[in-house]
């Protein structure tokens, strides 16, 4: 990877029980309003994005209890669950990241939302954080 | 608190067991460098700080066994810790989420790295999530 390649924040996505509860305490603390309410069956979420500070946070509630965002709740009661980043090219970025021994959860990209393509490194990659990358269409 | 008040993000803070190896994590997947460790004894931690995609993310290492951060990561092994984010006054703004019954860590400002104006949020005051608001000065 080159030293000079720039990342951009596509979301901080957080993890709630509910969207209603939750969108009301972001509009309670900060005065901001949500968006319209996306479902995406492939990931068992409904979501919302709010921004805050230019940055887009994107509140995920699971539709199913088997959803890896209903096991998030379940242990942590929910909160902030990953960074998304954009990169040009996925493909290339992971076999770059598994040749450094980078533990990834996807080794090759998925179709996330939107139709894009979309990879989850492990948590143990980058300091805990789950770091979600998207290639940028 | 006015609906066009504006927000913007001061930090996203990141606890860490230790920094070297975060930092190096870092490096490795997103090719940046982080800036110079700072220690803030009042806070038991050490830091240093990572832009990605024009966001000041802050590393934070503990540096005593009683430190909030040390707590959070014997329970969740590290990871994204709280928001922190600017306001212009911040007394005021306790006031009034006071006032409508919002859960506070802090009811009045307390004194943060570089001499500034801080307060805490409970986790329950925003969907899950630990917000720290800063007095820009």
């Amino acid at each position: 990877m080159k030293k000079n390649e720039t990342f951009s924040i596509a979301h901080i996505a957080v993890a709630v029980p509910g969207l209603q509860k939750a969108l009301q305490s972001v509009e309670q603390v900060l005065g901001l309003k949500a968006g319209h309410v996306e479902v995406v069956d492939e990931q068992k979420v409904r979501l919302q994005f709010v921004e805050i500070g230019g940055v887009r946070f994107e509140f995920l509630e699971p539709t199913t209890s088997d959803s890896p965002i209903s096991k998030f709740i379940e242990k942590r009661g929910g909160g902030i669950h990953h960074l998304a980043l954009y990169v040009s090219n996925l493909e290339q970025k992971l076999k770059e990241l598994k040749e450094k021994g980078v533990p990834l959860i996807n080794e090759t990209p998925q179709i996330g939302a939107e139709g894009c393509k979309v990879a989850f490194l492990h948590p143990k990659a980058m300091a805990g954080i789950l770091v979600e990358l998207i290639e940028k269409s």
